[in-house]
């Protein structure tokens, strides 16, 4: 984290825009960083909503979009707050498998013909959580047709995008089809997750929608927030961080599928292109429960497939190297390897 | 607003806790604040949780506490935003008469006699938004005393406590009876409002509940704003901004008492001893619609009574004088009894 930029672009926050930063403002976020945001994806400002993280953009859009009742397409695996979220809301969701360049379409297509009415896709398209997996660019297309012909949005959360270490950036979504796209992101990963800025890209009816349920839920979100991250975002700050970020996350993930591949052969996984997560799964059959217990044991901590599926996953695994040193990830994967062949051990031995 | 205290406080706070203000922190708010504010309560840390502005913690209250139906006493006039967040929840929402030492609490008595079972009171003892008028001691033991006896819960919202200007502060229902009180209060009036913070103090155990709803909501507060809050509360700069603040608002609301008196002697108000609002009753009879565009016609703006209530409130006006200067309040009392005289002279010519 860039300490110093953020004091920094606190200082001259304050220096610039105090009434800015002191008022209430408005609903829909610092005007400046709104704009900001706007220009980044080239849409007129009232299609943009600055909300208090992008974990309560989501929840707004939810609560604007998903009623009790209402089918919402997650991906198969899928970030454990998203379900508990929709199912909060009563949503019926379906559960679409994802592959290493993203989504099963053919899948989805498969469940749209046979009769389901979504309201919602969501879709993490960049460096998935819990997969580290990136949907390629011919598979937004035909997920953007399919959203045409059947009529639902898809819901591009994007918290990662700025995160690529390998490869080179594909098309957001809401780029190409910005009739049929509401797209998430948020500050945390290129600022700090306390400062907990997000945003909405969505069309102007759907903002105004999301407004109102910001203005019920805290009347404006927070201006000295987003004030600081408008000034650390003007001034280049955010680019050397993400730069810095970048650098850091590519040599973990070298690492960790160094070490896993030395270490642990059994495992299957897929060297992600960003991020922070890397799935892996083990021979069907492994007891991940079991490994669980082992590996904690050995003080190495992971979350079990299981956490991010509706059903099933039994024999896979999130690692996250975001926020462990290359050393702590070799030491790691060395004892996760032993607790594995514990695990492994018993289960012969049965 | 004291810019430069919140500068000094942001550079502080960055500098001595990079990882507290940088990380997400936790759903109960950055540590040391939450620390702060149980000292300054007198209360164990496990009975505080700091949300994103006061707002946000009336909604997760409102959440644990008011399902479809559940009956609700609010005081007559009250907070608008509070009566529309209460019809939201389908609350069975039940307006208890307020006179100028505070809620009328033989009506409330009565009330629970008559078989009202209420869950909740919501109350704001200090300067009340909108009437300006505050709870007695006497008044603030006997509503103790009926919620023990009719086991209902108070939620004592006190925001505006610190901008005491005459007379001597009252003691906390919270403080008195921590049992049966819900306590909820915010730093928009004493640091700014667009650092978006405030706080509850509850029994433990309904703690834990808004902590899972504020989990479920946002993940954690803004950790930055709270860090900035922090410091600004340690340093004392917090003292000295609401010095300056109560010294501004004592002037405005003499010179607004004033003046009224003098242009508009129809107007019924009782001189403020704190906050914002002045709360002025006119003859019976007077159109306070047409005052409205009347006023609005010469550039003066109030809120109508009427938007306080359930129903009624037709000859009640809310003047602010919070964010004017004592030459605005004049000018401005001075086009708004010009402003009466053409609509009373409308009515004598009807």
């Amino acid at each position: 984290m860039d300490v110093e930029g953020l004091r920094a672009a606190a200082a001259a926050a304050f220096e610039s825009d105090p009434g800015g930063l002191t008022g209430y403002g408005t609903a829909v976020g610092y005007p400046p960083l709104r704009e900001w945001i706007a220009r980044r994806h080239g849409v007129p400002v009232e299609r943009v909503i600055v909300t208090n993280g992008s974990m309560q953009a989501d929840a707004f859009l939810f609560d604007a979009l998903v009623a009790e009742g209402v089918t919402v397409v997650v991906e198969r695996p899928t970030y454990d707050r998203t379900l508990l979220s929709l199912r909060k809301r009563g949503a019926d969701v379906r559960a679409v498998g994802l592959e290493p360049d993203g989504l099963d379409v053919d899948e989805l297509e498969r469940l749209l013909e046979s009769g389901a009415r979504p309201a919602l896709a969501h879709i993490i398209p960049n460096f998935q959580n819990p997969a580290g997996y990136t949907l390629s660019d011919a598979k937004r297309r035909r997920l953007i047709e399919l959203a045409r012909r059947h009529r639902f949005t898809i819901f591009e959360d994007d918290p990662y995008v700025a995160l690529r270490f390998e490869g080179e950036p594909l098309e957001t979504m809401v780029s190409i089809a910005p009739d049929v796209v509401v797209y998430a992101s948020s500050f945390s990963k290129t600022v700090c997750p306390g400062i907990r800025v997000g945003y909405l890209v969505a069309p102007e009816a759907l903002i105004e929608r999301v407004t109102a349920l910001a203005v019920g839920a805290y009347i404006s979100p927070n201006m000295v927030a987003q004030g600081i991250v408008h000034r650390f975002c003007t001034s280049g700050a955010i680019d050397r961080s993400i730069e810095t970020v970048c650098r850091a996350l590519r040599e973990r993930a070298r690492v960790l599928c160094e070490a896993l591949a030395e270490a642990l052969p059994d495992a299957r996984f897929v060297a992600p292109q960003g991020g922070y997560f890397l799935w892996v799964d083990l021979p069907d059959g492994t007891d991940v429960d079991a490994l669980f217990r082992a590996a904690a044991a050995r003080g190495v901590q992971f979350v079990k497939g299981s956490d991010f599926l509706l059903d099933g996953g039994g024999s896979s695994l999130r690692l996250a190297y975001s926020g462990v040193t290359t050393a702590e990830i070799r030491e790691g994967v060395g004892r996760l390897a032993d607790a594995y062949r514990e695990v492994a051990q018993a289960v012969r031995a049965a």
